[in-house]
């Protein structure tokens, strides 16, 4: 149980890892602190696994500050993930076993070790970034858009008009947000505090959400064009607000440039580039059954240069100047390349991300693998993703309201309705425990500095919101997780609006500006700005170690934690009392309270309480964490002769 | 807790699987059952995950039998791994998730999946297979070894000489057991009753144990050549018994031919199948520090095509007939192909067994990988692994003497003899829970057919004898439960002789032949004798589906079921006593005592008690499993047009 338990801990952050972002063959030293209380230990030793063959060095005894003990081992960096655990032999003679799992009676899976990452190093800012996800057709619009026409396909809705979820609106509405409409409202951005703007797809495409490319070398005229995407950067680049893009590497649409050559054309070139099923070249694999989302067929060297390979690809394209956008977003990344017996997602990934080292280093990679991502985010291409099981699906089963969320029940026939994150069955229900057990599971295949790039998204445009089944008092809760965990929060437009939606559909919504004063919404925008802001004063809780102290049915508390600083967190639906003994709170004498309405006791023999009345989200400062000087201290390879 | 819980279960075997090698595009049926006490299921839902998006489709109730609910769901498989879980939606509205990681409350891992396979379907003859284990120079020495002369590197020893565990008597002593030997001893191996005979290498090499061979196209002449070798193949196969063979791709030895024509001449067409560091080739990659083992280097076309690719490769040569060996176990699996950011080994183990299926493919193909395999045991190549984690590790942890078995304690220092199956810590202590909670997390990502193919070796040529260390009584209850669970059981040669060792090189014991009649030694073979012959008269141990029914510290009780037959297995540590309610049990009225002794009472209530007053080990025969008709049978795909 996870109750104020004394544990071992380690985890990927500065406090216990030397380098994180080690190159092969590197020397990093690794950390293990033990509590008071958890039982003496006489020998700790850490298993690597390189090339697959276990390799063994014993860690060293620091000392021990403020009730823990620490242990320092060297491990030499094999592989590009090289993964580690910990053995602890205890004196009486039993061995435990600390891994990204969990610690552990018996031996420890190799998938869930404590993993190093060689190479592909995120950029410089990443652990800096709050994004900010816009919808382009729904979330601002330009007085130059009424001057537009309408595209073919549209059907026009003005801005204040409800959203009609059903075929044909559903896809097809057409709100005219643009670009220059999005660059308008760039001071709202720097107003929340965010700094990075993610914008779903800009290519020219046959609906609203353009995730149907018909071409990737031009942004779509109904936005504005090259140009106002241009402006658009420049205006964010000049506040300091970096741009990420979104291409889909799964399928185009069926009226892309290249399908359209293919089709019914044995000959073109193009013909590779899709799997087509008959000689004609007329019947062809598509995204799920979507006939407008043919699939692409990455065995085709043609198509990796016009696409992903070189300084002359899409993806480079939009990298280079003049756009130089900041990174991208990979659409449907999870199916990419895989199909029946074929599975090229690897090289793709790897291709892709390779490209944008060459152009542009400095740059983001993430990708959408809605589900166990694990497989992916290993780190050799993608800096993180944008997966829901970790974190989105635990608050959700946590703090959402059960009672308002639709379930499969018995008699219930198994509609789209039903379809919360990938669960057919409705979102299920959680108390703390599972929360905090479901985040462990699916991050224990994760190394760390991936984790740290994936998205904590509480929905997005493919989801219904979450204030809409919100407990009542968790959105406060909710928001400040998605700012105090690992990873990269993301606020998706509309929802510091207090918007509602039940689905993906319904939540791509034309954003109220002409509301933005009234008190509810002012409210709830404060609310982000203030969480956000939260954030962005303790890098700690973007770059610090996650350890878990406290957890019941209602209620978790845990620390980040760096040299510099902890921040301890509290968050509960119903409310908290509990004692936390020491040594697992240290220096709570010294708390200063940073946000949230809770109350924190420190007690002479170094036990901590915290308590809540009710549904609370709240975060306290104190001292960073002191630990011996490590007897080992981690050295880099000397660079490989030129 | 595992303690006579009543448990949903499903597993890969007949009862709940329709096609245990099906095609890609097949459906195949899955089958859930749920028992009385659980607790009333509304709805199943089954995922899928085809090119890594979920799938769902929902079950439907088949009806009840025996107080087991049936539910059945088809699937069509999109994969060459299929995995799939099912998702409980309980009468109270939670949702439970049962996978091969177990039953869950919260959601669970796709690397957890029960999983199908598509293509590379193991040898018609696997599940028939009891291995037998032989280390040539020790197995047996014909009279023609005594006109033979000695290897240069060789010391020779007498078959009566004790071991020499120090260099350079290790590695280089040598008795001088050989292949006629091997082959007047078959009848000793008819008479056990295993039907297989897998022997280390016999490729000529520079040491006892030929792991370094300086050929792979011609049998060592000190074992009496390709001609003998040709002649123990015809006469084990005139017996019915089959041979499988042994091989190194991870290395060659130094002395190997390939590695003398590429050392020291950069422009010998074989420095390519080596990693040499240096543009001189005198320096190498090695298999961890051994000079005298260089690493393959699988980037080379040439390697492959000589080695391992097509009908004139190594691989093929001996599969071919005259020689029509029926295997390969692959020794180091898990490291070939993999060096600091490389990784070819899926490569490198799919086309090797592509040439087998094209040369001879009813054969077998495994994959030493001693520690956590789930990687490479996907069923893309091997068909099984030659590991330790999930049995073997688990019954020395919990069969095994710990006050017998070295553990590195708190002044130890960390040493060779520290070494039991990888972990230098020692063996831990396992109690029946952990020893059931090893194996179920190490088998949990193996798909239930590669789990059929894996070995259950209680111990090998690399490690100690398990009877040196066995808890007194202990011995019958691990053979037995290598004979029982899924899984290949294989004879190390002496064991049956109860020979002990204290490690991997004091293992490879020259056998006693002359005192097969001893008293013990006779008793010893007797019991192999009868615990292979249980497995070989009750085909449901080899493919029968596994359902753990009742753990507690000291024992216990599983059962492997189909609809023909089920065997209901004790295994104990000290003893039991035990009430397993209904519907655990179903037919204990009718059982039929099979081996060992313990008590077995059916009460009217449909309850069982089963209990043995110390160590033991005990199985019963019961009827099959009674299901209702499934809803949907599952069919093949139509065959691919020619």
């Amino acid at each position: 149980m996870h109750v104020a338990a004394r544990r071992p801990h380690h985890d990927g952050s500065p406090l216990y890892v030397s380098h994180a972002d080690p190159r092969l063959g590197d020397d990093v030293a690794v950390r293990l602190r033990v509590p008071d209380g958890y039982g003496p230990v006489a020998r700790v030793l850490v298993r690597s696994n390189p090339d697959h063959e276990p390799a063994w060095v014993e860690a060293v005894r620091d000392g021990a500050a403020d009730g823990w003990e620490w242990w320092t081992a060297t491990i030499r960096v094999a592989n590009p993930r090289h993964g580690y655990r910990f053995h602890l032999v205890l004196a009486d003679g039993r061995v435990e076993v600390l891994s990204q799992g969990g610690l552990s009676d018996v031996d420890a899976l190799d998938a869930q070790d404590f993993a190093l990452v060689a190479g592909n190093p995120p950029p410089s800012w990443m652990d800096d970034t709050v994004l900010y996800q816009i919808f382009p057709d729904r979330f601002a619009r330009s007085e130059g858009a009424d001057a537009r026409a309408t595209p073919q396909w549209a059907i026009p809705a003005r801005w204040d008009e409800p959203l009609d979820p059903v075929h044909p609106g559903r896809g097809h509405q057409f709100y005219g947000g643009d670009l220059d409409g999005a660059a308008a409202r760039l001071d709202h951005l720097v107003d929340l505090g965010v700094t990075a703007l993610y914008h779903t797809p800009v290519f020219p495409a046959e609906s609203n959400h353009r995730y149907d490319a018909s071409r990737f070398d031009a942004v779509d005229p109904f936005l504005g064009g090259d140009a106002a995407y241009l402006r658009l950067i420049e205006a964010a680049h000049a506040r300091g607000i970096r741009v990420i893009g979104d291409l889909t590497t799964n399928h185009s649409g069926a009226a892309h440039e290249w399908f359209r050559a293919a089709f019914g054309d044995p000959d073109a070139p193009e013909g590779e580039f899709y799997y087509f099923l008959d000689d004609a070249h007329t019947r062809y694999e598509t995204w799920l059954d979507a006939a407008t989302l043919p699939k692409f067929d990455w065995n085709s060297a043609e198509l990796r240069r016009r696409f992903i390979e070189g300084v002359d690809s899409v993806v480079a394209r939009w990298l280079r100047p003049p756009f130089s956008i900041d990174g991208w977003r990979i659409d449907v990344a999870n199916m990419t390349g895989r199909l029946g017996d074929e599975d090229l997602n690897t090289e793709v990934r790897r291709t892709l991300r390779r490209t944008m080292i060459e152009v542009s280093p400095d740059t983001l990679l993430l990708a959408e693998s809605t589900n166990d991502a694990a497989t992916d985010l290993q780190g050799d291409a993608w800096h993180g993703g944008m997966t829901y099981p970790a974190f989105t699906r635990g608050v959700w089963a946590w703090l959402g309201d059960p009672l308002r969320i639709p379930h499969l029940g018995a008699d219930g026939e198994l509609t789209d309705d039903m379809w919360f994150f990938g669960l057919p069955t409705g979102m299920p229900r959680y108390d703390a425990h599972r929360f905090v057990a479901q985040y462990e599971r699916f991050s224990s295949q994760i190394p760390w500095r991936v984790q740290r790039g994936t998205m904590s998204a509480l929905d997005t445009h493919d989801t219904a919101r979450f204030a809409t089944y919100a407990a009542p008092g968790a959105v406060p809760v909710a928001v400040g997780l998605s700012m105090t965990l690992p990873g990269i929060p993301v606020v998706y437009a509309g929802d510091e609006f207090g918007l509602e939606a039940v689905d993906g559909e319904m939540s791509r919504t034309p954003l109220p500006w002409d509301r933005i004063d009234e008190p509810d919404i002012a409210a709830r925008i404060a609310l982000y700005h203030d969480l956000i802001g939260l954030r962005r004063a303790h890098p700690v809780l973007a770059t610090g170690g996650l350890r878990w102290i406290h957890v019941d049915e209602g209620a978790v508390v845990f620390a980040r934690e760096s040299a510099d600083e902890t921040v301890l967190v509290l968050a509960t639906r119903g409310g908290v009392d509990a004692v936390l003994p020491a040594p697992l709170v240290v220096g709570a004498e010294h708390a200063r309270a940073l946000y949230g309405d809770a109350e924190l006791t420190a007690a002479a023999d170094g036990s901590v309480r915290i308590a809540a009345a009710g549904t609370a989200f709240a975060a306290w400062s104190l001292p960073g964490v002191t630990a011996p000087a490590p007897s080992a201290p981690g050295v880099h390879a000397p660079d490989a002769p030129a």
